[in-house]
């Protein structure tokens, strides 16, 4: 499971930075990516990357802003171009399916796959499966903003059939009953108790990706114990009656939310293009002044959540 | 008067060529910038160049498949950001204006200044000043596209002002009279005739932009005797059949069109992603082949359209 920011900045496209897209690698999970947002040149950033779009499965959308929707039209397109044929589902608030069905209606645009359309208004579960649960909490932002908490099941402890082999035990359905922690009987006469062949079980990871927003309760809620907290942080903490004027967050702000939520890391991304490269030095001082574990997301730059922890 | 190439890919970006756009620059003439066609990624393009989008005064759209649309939400919203507040009218097919309207609305944007739609569907003339006139044609594409026919009005011949003051005839209303080409008589009983001190009329440019399409006796008409002509070539000679079917042009046939019109320079875009940077000294070949003064567009190359002729 990784995370691969696609673009970090806010607004309107720069050198540096493209508009809001970040990619949740789910190739060893599910062998599919999930999209959060789509700005404008989000396929042309993937084609940066080894992603695949006829890979991506899912796509959610924060909030319509342009600089996190404009992306939708020319990426659902391409991704038929290029041989995509399964079927993609996209979350977003309500409006996300008008907007991309008038947009590919305008442009004569048929595709080759079926989208699924679930849009969304209320907090709550939007996607459940036996791997993944994928939560939306309201932000607040002058227009509707969503924030995305998504969790992984728990897994099972692994059989340890080394272990087993080294008995003497050999493969079969047996293992299956072994794996169920059950009690059991081998065909010699010897009675093994399945609890000592199976590993702990393993903490389900937990990424939680919040759409622009002012500092909010909301964001605690979402954000609870995760694993990961990716959070926009537009602006630095000086210019903190900017950011309540937009409806963005300081870094300050954001990595308050991630203290109090008590999450292990802390993703910063959606940076004002007033800001260069030479200033993030000093917005990341702020930032871990109050949440030490904090990084600041560059374009095409990828995390890799583990479950002990994260790597850059 | 310079063409600077922003995109030159068909369909789907590649990391070679973007999707469709043209930037006519005028700004000697009017100190402006008119687009032609504006694909996914055109404000991304132009943040490579020195264009300034708030000079932009006309957009115009061949026709509206994405490739040649997909990029318009995007860089009006951004030209609001980055202080437009000039008008700015765009001129397209049918559904243009709902188009960009549509998209801007689902968005939630709300632009600094006014956009003016002139929507078409007949060919005639969509604009003219005292500078320029524009005229639209209609070509072959599966869906309604046009072609564009920029025409400059000739400029009268300038005054020989040096050879006024070698007579010894001073600056000075009198100067009005003799650029009418009046004859004159001076102050000191000289008299002498306007015709004399005017130089030859230039002849206005011709620009011919088309839109996608198979090769069309309308391509002909829109670019007869033109400076420059800019076609597309989406196909290599060797895929006429392809190009047929998928409503587009080959080499050649661009070439062909070229030829028959008389242009004095042909300029092709819209490359297949099928192509890779070896291929196109073939595809160059089989141009010049039938037309001679013919050039391969690259993204970002710019050819400036002289009177004396075009350089690049």
């Amino acid at each position: 499971m990784e995370l691969l920011f696609l673009g970090t900045g806010s607004g309107v496209p720069s050198k540096q930075r493209n508009v809001s897209s970040l990619a949740l690698k789910l190739l060893d999970e599910r062998n599919s990516i999930w999209l959060f947002d789509c700005g404008e040149a989000t396929q042309h950033q993937i084609l940066q990357t080894t992603l695949k779009p006829r890979k991506i499965e899912k796509i959610f959308i924060s909030h319509m802003h342009g600089d996190h929707i404009f992306g939708l039209p020319g990426l659902l397109s391409s991704r038929g171009f290029q041989g995509g044929i399964e079927r993609l589902t996209i979350y977003g608030p309500v409006g996300i399916k008008g907007f991309v069905l008038s947009s590919l209606k305008y442009a004569g645009t048929y595709l080759s796959y079926p989208i699924n359309f679930v849009e969304f208004k209320e907090p709550g579960i939007i996607f459940e499966d036996s791997q993944f649960k994928v939560s939306v909490g309201k932000l607040k932002h002058g227009i509707p903003s969503y924030g995305f908490r998504v969790e992984e099941a728990d897994h099972e402890g692994t059989l340890d059939a080394q272990k087993l082999k080294e008995l003497n035990i050999p493969p079969g359905p047996l293992y299956g009953r072994i794996k169920n922690k059950e009690i059991v009987e081998l065909e010699d006469g010897r009675i093994i108790n399945g609890e000592d062949f199976v590993g702990p079980p393993q903490k389900g990871r937990i990424v939680t990706i919040l759409g622009d927003t002012v500092e909010h309760p909301n964001s605690i809620q979402l954000a609870k114990d995760a694993d990961v907290l990716v959070h926009e942080s537009t602006f630095s903490s000086n210019e903190a009656e900017l950011a309540r004027q937009y409806n963005h967050s300081t870094t300050i702000q954001a990595a308050q939310i991630a203290k109090k939520a008590g999450v292990k890391k802390l993703l910063l991304t959606h940076f004002s293009s007033r800001y260069m490269h030479k200033d993030m030095k000093q917005l990341k001082k702020e930032a871990k002044a109050i949440f030490p574990n904090t990084c600041l997301m560059k374009d095409l730059q990828e995390i890799s959540i583990n479950r002990e922890g994260c790597e850059e």
